[in-house]
């Protein structure tokens, strides 16, 4: 075994030297990094818990460069993974360890804000948050808001279909893109999308956004861009019970209003976050929303009284409204920083993303609950309530054997019965490498054959991002004789879904 | 020559009969049409212009005779064109003539409208309105709303991706679908899509939409409902040039306003539409813009306050509000008439559908009079304004010769300036056989085998409504060769753009 490690190592050795000589033909120096110590950095995503160095990495300067170095892959039959900031939560940009890690890093430029026709076009290195600052002056903002806005790059967003607490009203990050170029894996510049309502032919550009990298390498974004509300103001309701706080939810949405954003905290992750933010929120609640309304100055009073009165009688103990743009900025603070908050009371936590239909919210919560109290491990609920997108966030203790695979197992049951009650295994974080197994509980084996089909017509030597995202059916053969048919019959009483 | 037509003709015959014979070993007797005089009324769609007899019609009663039938079809290499209510413009639905016409009209049931969750699960063949009509009752909707909505199907829908007044601020089909259930070629059921906010895997529930039939057959589909708004008013604005009306349009969204709807018709189309419907139009206007506000009662008194500053600031010469339900309706009565208006006062029109950037409507106008004076034909312009897809009506007599052809150049040359201007060849009627060549205008080479290699990823003989929507490559040569080359000489100071 050592002997084959050690000759293992040093064709990887090999590999890494062919390749920097390769590449160091067609890019600058700098461009190139190939010495192990340089390559750690790399070897993660935001998902920390798979890493693998890859043979090299390659940090282009411009479009050319990214289509010479894709069709060296192509020739050579060598895996890339594309990777923006390197800040998404499913493991999407985890190297492959015979593979070229491509980042889209230096391609950072805003081309052009366009304010007439209200949008932007912008390379994908860019970060989400840097096109609404360069459009503020001009009175728009880019609508989609992933909790790592300041971080994390356009590229990433597209390649992952990123939400945000606001896309209940202004859609995923595909309800916002017009155009996006990409780089085919035989190194050809294709455009799909192309600024109009509705782009003939097949909806390629869809297909590409959440394609998780496997279909080409994004090289210029169009994205539309809004008008900065006028006002926007937040109510904060109290519930003393987490199910009056879910029907709240199907109540404001009956009647009508889409919020700009519309989020539960249940008592585990508001405390934490109070503890760290000091938000203002009521320590003792069983459960808060948080109510964002936007528009102009008389439709957010309008829309303000009304949503009250529903949470009123929806049975809110509490309702209070931001006052003013600082209480407004406060109330969310808590919210963003749940994530962090909940890492101060646990050494580690295992965040979900799953869907559930709205009004499967309160069953799931108290399955989630039970599932806790079985498990012992604590459980705490953030989530996008209006669009019934769940991040559960399960504590553990990586450092006590045996707590991480517990917590992979009941975060595994709970994306089982998402998928039991209707809904799907992630919201906005992406499949990846996290979430590769619960795909065999999602899709059977005919929708599976159809992803690997419209896969292998992009890539047909599957070089783009291979084991992200969409299972073999070998692999789901095994983990179903592992996983699917318990999974199955946990939840027998939910079979008529 | 007319031994080889009678030998068609023969053949035909002998392979009709033959598919008679084996349909009605799996389908009962009503559900085969084979008699030539019973399959003329499937010779078109809403396309007029092109007329085709199918080999056969198949009328289904359920899935499982939609697999046999496509089972069948894919084991002989038969083509088959799936149609709805065949209200389609584009000729999507035109038959093969050498295959079967798959009608989905009697799959017409409404599943299930589950209020709590603000959905419909509906058959293909159920007319859009009808849908709306089940769920009123329960104070919910379907919002895209197509002209032909009182007809048209919800598959059609589907197949072509289609919009409506409303789809400014609703969306277009492709937003309003939560899940769709097809069989494939090979007679395999497959659902896309789910439920939730965003699908894990690749997003093919968008590549489905809109693809006109050439993925699979929709047998199913699970469409969002929203709450009725309590309130909607109509404002009707004058404006002496279609220029201002056009830089209305482009304010009012620019303020954060995102109307239920908003219309321009220009002179000829409001004037047609006028004597017709009689519904108070101001007949010497050059253009008129209809905004529909809705949502709940004090928040559209807010906006159409808001909405009638800004249409007097682009200089409106008059502005008139709906003062009841009834006024409203009478508003949208002659925009809704505009085409078979227009037909009053023409023997013969041309509908185009495209789409430009909204700050190129007024010289996209401009372009179109000056397109009218050179071809001698009249141009009536009504289109969905908020969202640049324009609908001008080519004016011809197809009994006076070469006037027909002398409107179809007229059509091919306004598309053609939508593409040079950043615009598309199609906002919501979809490409069908009508535009099969201005698709080689809109994509180079290599998006188009992109194109071809995903249709194939699902239909690998290309056996579903094959020659529609994608034009083959040779295809596109000979008519680059034509048309394409010149058409840009024609535009040669656009290409800025």
């Amino acid at each position: 075994m050592q002997g084959q490690s050690d000759n293992n190592s040093l064709r990887r050795q090999q590999q890494r030297r062919i390749l920097a000589d390769a590449f160091l033909k067609m890019l600058p120096a700098d461009a190139v990094i190939f010495r192990e110590e340089e390559l750690v950095p790399y070897e993660c995503d935001g998902l920390s818990a798979y890493r693998q160095v890859p043979l090299i990495v390659l940090l282009p300067y411009d479009t050319g460069q990214v289509q010479a170095i894709l069709r060296y892959c192509h020739t050579n039959k060598i895996p890339v993974v594309a990777r923006g900031a390197g800040t998404g939560l499913s493991g999407g940009a985890l190297p492959h360890e015979d593979g070229v890690l491509l980042s889209l890093a230096r391609l950072n430029k805003i081309l052009e804000v366009d304010q007439s026709n209200m949008r932007a076009r912008v390379q994908p290195g860019v970060r989400n948050m840097a096109i609404s600052d360069a459009a503020r002056s001009q009175g728009l903002y880019y609508a989609p808001d992933p909790s790592s806005q300041i971080a994390c790059s356009i590229g990433g967003n597209v390649a992952e279909n990123a939400g945000g607490v606001h896309c209940l009203k202004y859609g995923l990050t595909v309800n916002n893109l017009l155009e996006v170029t990409l780089i085919t894996i035989e190194g050809e510049r294709i455009t799909l999308g192309g600024g109009g309502l509705d782009s003939p032919g097949l909806d390629l550009l869809a297909l590409m956004t959440g394609s998780e990298g496997m279909l080409g390498v994004v090289v210029e974004v169009l994205v539309k861009l809004l008008p900065i509300p006028t006002k926007a103001q937040v109510i904060l309701a109290t519930f003393d019970e987490v199910e009056a706080a879910g029907n709240a939810v199907a109540a404001i949405i009956a009647n009508g209003i889409i919020p700009a954003g519309l989020e539960l905290m249940d008592n585990l992750s508001l405390r934490a976050a109070e503890a760290f933010i000091h938000a203002g929120y009521p320590v003792e609640a069983a459960a808060i929303l948080l109510c964002e309304l936007d528009g102009s100055e008389e439709e957010v009073a309008v829309s303000v009284k009304f949503v009250c009165s529903i949470l009123k009688q929806s049975g809110a103990s509490e309702v209070r409204i931001s006052k003013d743009d600082t209480e407004r900025q406060r109330f969310w603070a808590g919210r963003k920083a749940a994530f962090p908050a909940v890492g101060r009371i646990s050494p580690d936590y295992y965040c979900m993303d799953g869907t559930i239909p709205r009004k499967q919210l309160a069953m799931v919560l108290k399955k989630i609950a039970e599932m806790s109290q079985r498990y012992d491990l604590r459980c705490a609920n953030v989530f996008h309530a209006g669009d019934g997108n769940l991040h559960p966030l399960i504590l553990y203790d990586a450092n006590i054997p045996g707590e991480l695979e517990k917590a992979e197992k009941f975060g595994g049951e709970i994306l089982e019965l998402c998928v039991a009650v209707g809904g799907t295994i992630t919201g906005e974080h992406g499949v990846g490498l996290e979430k590769i197994n619960q795909m065999c509980a999602q899709f059977p084996d005919a929708e599976l054959e159809i992803f690997h089909a419209v896969k292998a017509a992009f890539d047909p030597h599957n070089l783009l991002n291979p084991g992200k995202a969409i299972p073999t059916l070998s692999r789901c053969a095994e983990f179903g004789a592992m996983h699917v048919h318990a999974g199955q019959l946990r939840f027998p009483e939910l079979e008529r879904f």
